[in-house]
């Protein structure tokens, strides 16, 4: 009985400030775990995966808060590695309100999984009968050596017959453009499933188009993957967003709903996203799974915190058109 | 000096998660009381009438704060019948974003309510003096004995020489709509104003029109009422709808003010409405009454818990079309 | 792989005012989850059992919310019963100060665990390769299909080559003391060991004695137990306790420490000394179950909710007497 | 159906800031409603009195939050004066920790209620079949127009033929000893019940005694009182006191029992006593009337805020020294 | 090493419900600070200036607690005047949904700064080697003293060589207009720059105009103004509102961005805007102050209560239109 | 006008959950700012001392919200060094309750103040005017160029005429008993006071005595030191300890107050002693110190917090017995 989909990245401990305070004047801090890959299992397990977490952690309160959280939601977390060493990582979010955006302070130098080493995760027994590994641009770019494991654990899903699936996920404040364009592009031999936003896609590879859809044929073109998927957000308002997406698969783009947005947390909008898709994927096929990506990471940014909680039932209310009377 | 207004059914512990969380992940619950015929109370009372509710509740904490929070608004429980048996129901209401809608989950099988049984209230005593008696199409669906109970209140009301009215309240986790309509219909013929809206009539009566003001013609000559009122409201986003009334009173269709509203809480909107209603019906008559009703009811939507926290002072500047600049 | 421990029983949402405010004060609530038999399992499984919990849960945000606390803490909740119906049980607790006690008020009545039949569980299946299982006397004392269900789970245990413990736990609001010494004595014939208070073993077996001592001695020759544990409580006042226990076992006394508490929450207190004592039953004998049992649970009452928070370390550091001066 | 008991003083906003916080750190205030005679008639209402308070209020949200207040606990607020002008008193409460004392700020000048007249209350229709009649030494403490109304009062009392009971309540803050002195000698004449704490008694009047008894009996002969309450506290600690009273009446001391405190909140534990003497006092006597009042208000210790949330189930049980274990 | 700005004022203590609950309603309040004046100090500070602030406060928590807060900021409370007598005033702030706009009421009266008096303060020391003083027209319409007192202040500035600036704030709870335009005309006669509204422009001087460059003109013409700025502020909705602002200086309009504004809390926007604009002014001169001025307000409407978090950064970069989306 | 005090250490944004929450649980984290030399600046302030704070700080919202308190409790920030990189340090507190102890997990790793190197600050500037440095054994324990960077100070200070004093603080999760031996035995050269517990001096110093007295006379031999200072702690229970001190200056051992304390945060009590003890010296002499010094930080300990936030009065009150009745 293996895992429909493991993930493997960093999460970290989520402080937030609340009612719109900024970090500076705040007195308390809502407490919230959060990363990307942990949030992609989270929705894809909330939504009917059996899915696993690969990560590394301190051996403290705060260690195991994440992976307390992760189990909670019904992620698997036996192989997590454990240690007495380096830290938990930490970051702060601020909520915004026209003009001023939503902003995140990392504090994640010299935490754990930064210092994982390749040869420590014992990848073949975790893909044992397993069906699809997960992870994103953000892991590599953490240090040298995640980058060195990231690779080795594509390398161990594809020799394990997995599939894989990788979202872009381009952090600035992590590497450059030229480092994560050497590093992904690598990467992308191994990868199936491609998920990006035309903004990371020109950074990282420097590939533009007239329209989304061309963006994604050219990824699709240059790297040779089943699948290329785009995620498209408006901001007219911190407030209000609209939310869609596009699969290009087997040739076809599929396109998703588009949802007008109250958001009350838009963090992890993007990783709830790769979950529902994942599972859709799994399941139905893209044109499904760009529509479940869409719908569970649209109710995902109504909820506060990383991590989605929105019901299978749910989605499906939503991706009928629901009202938005009260349902009682 | 006997009331204004008595009000009949079954009032509730309300819980909600704060910040827009969803239950399943809340670590704390907001506490208040609602249910619709006190929340009709309530809103009257603030207004200018003498109210007094009149339910059946556990002599517990919960139901003691049922209690308290009636008549800390001014509103009389010395008719309240208390029992050591049943519980207290209780409701979870979680706050919305768009395209995830407010809902409300219940959780109020046998409460003292649903166990009233014919004869328990004094009812000619209750009816003293009093001018009006409301109730709701909620209070019959609770059980058979609430329906007769509530069949036996009405026609106590008529007996003492009181004006009816009903909101109509269609709830299908209670009853079906044929149950519904058996019992409601059976009610009218007591009932001289009847609230509603276009949904719930049809469910419950099978009546439609071109236009409201078709429906409550059509409602009105069906029963024979003194007056029908429609509340109106449209939902382009969870958190902003409009909100109006019409009411049809001696065969004249009575406009009342639409409002754009930001929403704090909607629940028992449609109860403050009421409130709203019977105080104007009873000062002024239907066309003071309709925009009494929608002023009050826009504003309780402007604050957490079902109750109305208004005062008449804001209800006329409401209704000016006051300024949204600071009061200072 | 099979469990070290399987338990079984009812769990609720538990709601409690903040800061000693009565309930009929409060207008908020805060939220955690407790039951005696996932209290066991919890304390268990963070010492370092491999745990398993069976209940029956209604499929809302509140059925949900029992499970995730239970995955949180690490235990298995693979056979927890879903069902669309009945309810989950609540229950509210009132922190009190001297001279006024802790209260609980429970709306237990119609969850879905009372409903629960013989043949729902598939304890075959459950206890394949288990080591252990445990329940209390709650759990036959919330409806006659819960009795049964609990004599159908000792059987299969017993089948199955488990050991069994039965914590006493007497509730006079849920049955009678002449109901509760019929069934319980029938659960005693394949009850390996008993955990009690001298208290609960008179009501329900009218069995007293000189000392803690001959109680436990009488109980075990009456019933034929392998241990009989007994703890301690001395209430001087709402806020500071006295604490501990003693274990007959292989005809010989096993006192464990007493401690001094200064109480945050002792809701629980007597679940988690059964978590730590089987954890240290099975990992060293009785001498060490007791000390477990007594340290574990003097710090469950440090923090607050049902479950226990404490880590291995702690536990050895306050069975040590480790100083009570800030550690950094 | 006239009252049991009418009280008459000054009620005010209570702002705390929570967790022992210093007001000056805070960054929220916990908002509560209190004032000696409004606790009094909470206290007395709660056991079973038929209750009405008498005060003047601005009208505003925080006047009227007062009157909710006491409404909200059954107190008949009908008689309260309302006026636009002046404003709500105001009180902020310190908790403190040995070795720093709870403390008090009042920022109370120029509320309402000090400006109140002689001739505003229709003393005579309140008191229309009314049996007694409440008031402390800090209503004539406000003002000299205060001071006078409360003359008027106490004068219309007797005149109805209710009985009169003053609570001494020295507020150095608001009076000299000697402008005290002679306020509180004039009223004397018409009172009944005299309740007062030692130091009061030495500080107004100039009596001690070598024991309570001794000074109990020298105010009783001097004054000519029908009976003369003593409450006594002793304070190792600030979280611990103990806490009783004893009663002179018809040339008997009444002693009531003493309890060892956790506390919680003791502001307006004095009333508390008031208002449970009264209830016992009109009930049956003075034996009763002490044993109440000492169980009410060490109860009332153990809420936050002013006012006793206690039940009179909740007094028996008290009263009968019931164990501070767990109540299920 | 002198200030670049002096700023003379009343500050009070701010006390809001959490939640758009009503102040009736509610619990518990949010503290913070807040006075026109301090508020421009503390815009002012943020961005670069020296400021001190210069005040009369009661030395007691909530008094220590102005002084706390506006050092928090960089604030110099050096020349703060402290009393031991007098109050600190107080004001409650309800924030709304439409149809209901943010509400204040004012508890003011009797306040250590309405009682300040002429010669109290040391202007000459206070303004050596400082450039600029600024005040508003709430300080003068504290008390006759006050107004005093301010013109006091008014000309030992312009007499040590400083420029004067006054934000025209119109309060009509506080003075007729009558009493203002006496009072501001005379002012108006040291006044360097003024800042404004059109309402109050109309409301205190009676100048109208086709629009806001005209009334501008109007005013520097008929007073002699160096520069004359005039806040823009339309409120379609009471979350939503557009912001922005004009000036005129050296006979030219500057015109500032306009903002769509989601408003967190709009108490205090003018008082940033004048911090910002007095930054900007004297930086770089008057079309440079304009766009300092609306963007450090914008800003500040974003986060809870009157006082601005914005950093020079995020000033910077909200004027070049940053994107709304999270930055990381 | 120089300072009376310089202190100079590292602070941290200490985080805290409420409520005796374990940190594995808690949904929410108390946000205050903390550090051993800016807790005794705070203190000293408080009494009267003109205080600087130096350090280092990395320049985000978590740097500035350290050094904002410490400027809104007056004390002088001005050289304060800024930095872009590094980051701000953490520590997280759990309060406990027996057998718990409190306990505090830090993360500091690679904050600024560590990586602070000499020449950084100006000492020469800092020190102008100035009469005292004080810093503790944590600061040179950072790192070797925050100990060479002590050195440098102390050196400096000397220089400057300063007198020294230095509180042992020893931590061993920060150095082991040898290396704070060997830099602290070098500081001791330029330190006229040595503040320390009888536990530390025998960890770093090898010393040890019959009594308090015997230790303090080997410490001041030893190093030929003005004044040694020994505060007491015993800890009974987690929630009440007893706290005093003892000073030996001149060859005379003055002896402070012991007090009993109900403990609501005793983190920081060390400092607000030295901080009070510093005010007390300088003001007048060892005597009063050590009873400044214990009264202060007794009533530290009352307050959430590391910061002092007790008043002038209330020590001196404090001091004088003061009751533990309310203080109104």
């Amino acid at each position: 009985m293996g895992y429909d989909l493991v993930t493997f990245g960093e999460a970290m401990i989520r402080l937030s400030p609340p009612h719109f305070q900024r970090l500076e004047q705040t007195t308390s801090l809502d407490v919230q775990v959060g990363g990307a890959e942990l949030n992609v299992a989270v929705a894809a397990q909330r939504l009917g995966l059996e899915t696993a977490y690969v990560t590394r952690l301190t051996a403290n309160p705060l260690g195991r808060m994440i992976a307390n959280k992760a189990r909670e939601q019904g992620v698997d977390t036996s192989h997590v590695l454990w240690t007495q060493e380096d830290r938990v990582g930490l970051y702060f979010t601020e909520f915004g309100a026209s003009p001023r955006p939503n902003s995140v302070l990392y504090d994640r130098r010299d935490a754990a999984t930064a210092h994982i080493q390749p040869g420590m995760v014992d990848w073949k027994t975790v893909f044992t009968s397993a069906r699809w590994f997960h992870t994103s641009g953000i892991t590599p770019a953490l240090s040298a050596s995640a980058a060195a494991t990231t690779r080795e654990a594509v390398k161990a899903a594809k020799a394990a017959g997995l599939k894989v699936s990788i979202d872009l996920n381009y952090r600035a404040r992590l590497w450059s453009q030229d480092q994560a364009r050497a590093v992904m592009t690598d990467l992308m031999k191994d990868t199936d499933v491609l998920i990006t936003t035309e903004e990371d896609t020109e950074r990282v590879f420097g590939i533009t188009g007239k329209d989304y859809d061309e963006v994604a044929r050219a990824l699709a073109a240059r790297f040779g993957l089943e699948a290329v998927v785009i995620t498209l957000r408006e901001t007219p308002s911190v407030w209000r967003n609209t939310w869609g997406a596009i699969a290009l698969a087997g040739g076809e783009i599929h396109r998703g709903p588009v949802f007008d947005l109250e958001l009350v947390d838009r963090v992890g909008a993007g990783d709830s996203f790769a979950g529902g898709f994942l599972f859709g994927y799994l399941k139905e096929g893209p044109g499904m799974a760009v529509r479940y990506g869409v719908a569970v990471s649209a109710l995902k940014q109504t909820n506060p915190g990383d991590l989605c909680w929105a019901t299978p039932d749910e989605v499906e209310r939503t991706l009928k058109g629901g009202s938005l009377r009260i349902v009682r």
